[in-house]
């Protein structure tokens, strides 16, 4: 039987290396992106772009901005609360919303029709390597919820749960994929590609994190291809 | 503190019902109704219709049918799998499907924006009175993964779980609402109102309900008022 896994895909730095991934491990990966009147069009041609480049077995953007009718002020789209995903002590507040829930919700269904058994999501990296717990309870406490409610063994993955932004690029790189992480991915706020406009704290983050991993990309590398062996 | 309730309403004998209920018990009721492309267009009417002759603090139809789209083909809308909820030994298969684990989020995403604590579901009807189990193990992982990826108290109440269609009939008639529900509420397949095509399982089931009840309405209303003072 064909393993196949559906990727939860902004076209970003943390999940275009998911993607990269998947790509070495199952037989079809099919990519999901949410359009959900992000400011930044830019987000969904990158991630066109790239899933094209990287040949997944499909990519779909389902337009869910009718959904933003949920929040009652248009200033309010989808704001929902912070969410305990990745958001642990010492980490900067996560930036990934209550939304997450949702496209989890979405990306379980159309892992359903397209009889993937894994979900790929790119939250849970942390600024810090291993001070993040083992397991995510909100991902446990989903995964089972989801299984329940289709009936359906769903897996959900978060492969940088616990890795830091170096250790995110280390992982880019294990794959051999560090250049086109590096320049064909859209983290910027401002909708900049690749190393962005280097003010907003997303290209701050970035960019700090890939300098980490330039000044130790041999131990970096290490690191994550030992907890690679250790899973 | 206002105590408001958001009711995932669809116009029919069961969420109808529970709206009632409801508006008896929270200061502010916020009826949800979803527009998935149902075959039948007069189920949304219906349920506009209801929300006004009820009073409701607001109603949203929310359009989802671009949602279709996760189905992989147009016959297959929203096709997931039916699911556990009060599909229990000796219950009729469940007509409610997957989609309900969608529904909740959505619903659960819009109690948060009206910032109300409870979300109130018409599923859990069985056949047979007394059958089911006191909770619902989905119902349960649900409430517990959506109150941890919003960080907000959210329970998840569904009134009718273990009620027979003759007790839920009962249930009406306690809050004094038999006939309304009887005469404008829609549950047919084929989308006639009240008694509908009186051919469908829907309407056969509605039906046998209702003449059980009417034929033994006072002992029933009684178990369904010793029930409601047991919670």
């Amino acid at each position: 039987m064909k393993q196949k896994a559906v990727v939860v895909f902004s076209g970003g730095q943390g999940s275009t290396t998911c993607l990269i991934q998947a790509l070495k491990r199952y037989d079809e990966v099919h990519c999901l992106t949410f359009d959900y009147g992000q400011r930044n069009r830019e987000e969904i041609d990158v991630a066109r772009h790239l899933a094209t480049t990287l040949r997944v077995t499909a990519h779909k953007v389902l337009d869910i901005t009718v959904l933003n009718e949920l929040a009652l002020s248009p200033r309010m789209p989808l704001s929902l609360p912070a969410v305990a995903i990745g958001a642990l002590p010492g980490a900067l507040p996560s930036t990934q919303a209550g939304r997450h829930l949702l496209f989890l919700t979405l990306a379980a269904l159309y892992a359903y029709q397209v009889q993937a058994r894994t979900v790929i999501t790119g939250v849970g990296e942390t600024d810090f390597s291993g001070q993040a717990q083992e397991r995510d309870p909100l991902v446990d406490a989903m995964s089972q919820t989801l299984a329940l409610g289709m009936a359906y063994p769903l897996t959900i993955q978060t492969p940088l749960r616990g890795l830091s932004k170096a250790h995110t690029w280390a992982m880019a790189d294990a794959y051999k994929q560090l250049n086109l992480v590096r320049y064909q991915t859209l983290t910027c706020v401002n909708g900049l590609l690749g190393s962005g406009c280097g003010q907003c704290t997303a290209c701050h983050r970035r960019a700090q994190g890939l300098e980490q991993y330039l000044a130790n990309q041999r131990p970096l590398r290490n690191d994550f291809l030992e907890r690679l062996n250790g899973c």
